[in-house]
């Protein structure tokens, strides 16, 4: 499977879509730079930092994207509007838990400035936007789908980037909170996508932003690898300012 | 006072903004040939059903640019930004119950169609749209504040609208839920304003939005008491199809 | 005729629509405060000043909207398409004309800040860009129709203020170009209307946005005039460093 | 190098900018599977095809996020704002010669629908609607820089095609018109830079949006010959109506 190609077969209901969704990820982690990294053990708190700089980037995004869809989404059941603004108040400032994380590795609070993400960071954002204001009003639950609901699939990363680094549960909210599988809201993605998909375009755009932002995300990982082993090596980079905390 | 001017002491807290709005309100009712036509008793329910049909089609624009506030408000306070995606999440759909209520007079449902609204209830919509995405990112609850909490004001109006008319409850569950004084509403609106509005220009932003839009309110009301007019008289009108419901 | 409602018989050809821009233009004309104040010669150069600094804050948004109908005008021909893109271009700037014209009274440059409009100015430009986002793609040409075309109407006016004023034509360089009958340009807006209206909703729709944006023009005309006594009887009002120029 | 990162010497003048093009463009035909596809003579019209209906697919969105810079570039040079809506007229209806192109391999005009884009064109597509409307306002032109002149480029391969599928350059009018070195054209994009880009952060992010939307576009090129590649298994595709002009 090569990039932004999304040939098997597509995925026509939720069982096929969830099956769809271990096999984007399986394929990412097979040749994520970022996973050799960490499962290689060769990595210090600035990855975990770079991680999480581009994590609280496009985190403050998700809110409004996802409300985005809601005013877009003009003949859509009122309960799948509801459903999107609710989702963006409960998404609200969740950003927060990243930048606290990343205090906690030691950064002054107004020591760095978060400018502009990393290109594929941005690439993301944007994206999104888009997804969520043309097209299909359902889409984005693919985006949902895989975002919500990740521990399964790096739960194993996680590990060894908490024990590597000896952080403790205060310092991974974000991805204790993001990750963990959090049964009641992947029931509500899954009875959203039941409820409403109810065409193979549905299935269809659905599984096409899953697979097209899980490929960005997969992206993301390997520039955050590439932007730490600049600093490792101590080449220039606009997170040089890291360097503070090891 | 005349329209679009809004020259008194500009409030600068809570209280003085509840007394510009007795103050607008009490100018607009005072000139409203449609407050005029109602007291007078001369009117049949086409003059309502042009009502909730005009209610019916700025009303589904409520959640949408509540919603944007959210999306807009770049930095604001989460909790602010919070209520704005809550309050879309409240908001929507209520224009099926101005539409219930417009059956409910005798109209066949498929029998017409709500292409457009008024010129006076366009101009509401785009210059909510337009608060709602530029400016100071509280101007939007100028409007809030008196759209739903103004029974004090109508409540005559709406009395004798149902008594003229023989209206049960079951026919006015636009009117009953969004005039009736929602108390716990209102003091979420007063608790937004008081928590958040700070400064001259925050003041000054919310009571220019509560006038302005109060001001095209009261220009649609105008307007509704016009069209009805013309139907009444047989000339041409693109309401004409009420009168079926005579 | 009352504000915002529009019956007599709907246009529906170019010459009728002619017609209707004649009909709604002697209406304003004759219940304008500013012109009666303008007519009666009781003004100084502060109620041109402050007509300036209105149209400034409208014009700046003129090319933007007008590129914006060509963004969300999907369907539309390409040459019409390509006007508004070209029309945008064009407009682009011309509210320094304004700016130079309020310099060219006697104020320094630095001397004062151009925060916000007025209450209908800012309406005028909320309900422009809702018109030229939404709905019917050629109803934007309405707006098109009067204002680059109201020497006509204005002249008199115009005529007026530069004798009492004694103004040089530098000084009215924004009305000058602006209301002196651009036959080019008049010829350009015919040509779009009578090519590409081909629908009794086409010609509706154009006809409903002249209507509502001049009885917006006619609310802001009359704001500027209450500004005016405002300052002239030393109210408090946001233009009161206009007395510099006295 | 690999996807989404741009470490070499960030640019910091045309000169500059020229030889970061250069270097992406090696990078990207050194892999890519379109290119090796079209080098090794192995393929047949329908490649072509499916490359000139992404193409139609993006191209209709130039000249409107061209026209959203004007409207978002609120600080910019009156010129450069000019040069937006200039720029978005003359690119208005580009995507017809792609159409007329493809018409031209065979085709029956109402034979097939193009609903959407392959995911790779959607993204990019959904960046460069991203980028126009936030961020830095001259960063598209790195979008226009290598968009608007590529033939030294591409140039070998475009003769490769014309050859091998034995095509008169009425079949190219795309291509020809926009790989053949305008130099009209690029002379203007080169004034722009020179002229308005006058910080790091500037040439910065004109790098960043020429980089990642060559990026992109090598994502599409190999997403346009995977999606050959199926159709000539006779593997399921949404473009297997291609199989007509064979």
């Amino acid at each position: 499977m090569k990039n932004f190609e999304t040939h098997f077969n597509s995925p026509s209901n939720f069982q096929e879509l969830s099956e769809a969704r271990d096999l984007y990820w399986s394929d990412i982690l097979s040749r994520s730079a970022l996973a050799k990294t960490i499962m290689s053990g060769d990595f210090d708190k600035r990855l975990y930092a770079i991680y999480l700089i581009e994590t609280y980037h496009y985190v403050i995004h998700n809110p409004r994207h996802q409300a985005l869809v809601g005013v877009h989404a003009k003949n859509a059941p009122f309960n799948y509007v509801k459903f999107c603004y609710d989702h963006a108040n409960e998404e609200t400032g969740h950003e927060m838990m990243a930048f606290h994380d990343l205090l906690s590795l030691g950064l002054e609070k107004n020591s760095f400035t978060l400018d502009s993400p990393l290109n594929s960071t941005e690439l993301l954002i944007g994206y999104l936007y888009y997804v969520s204001t043309t097209g299909n009003y359902l889409r984005r639950l693919g985006y949902s789908f895989w975002a919500e609901d990740s521990y399964g699939y790096i739960g194993e990363l996680i590990g060894k980037v908490k024990e590597q680094l000896s952080l403790d549960h205060t310092q991974m909210t974000f991805l204790v909170s993001h990750s963990a599988i959090d049964e009641a809201h992947s029931a509500e993605i899954e009875s959203m996508l039941n409820k409403y998909c109810s065409s193979a375009e549905d299935w269809n755009e659905v599984n096409r932003v899953m697979y097209t932002t899980l490929q960005i995300q997969a992206l993301m990982l390997d520039e955050i690898d590439s932007e730490y082993q600049r600093i490792k090596k101590g080449e220039d980079s606009r997170y040089s300012f890291l360097n503070a905390i090891l």
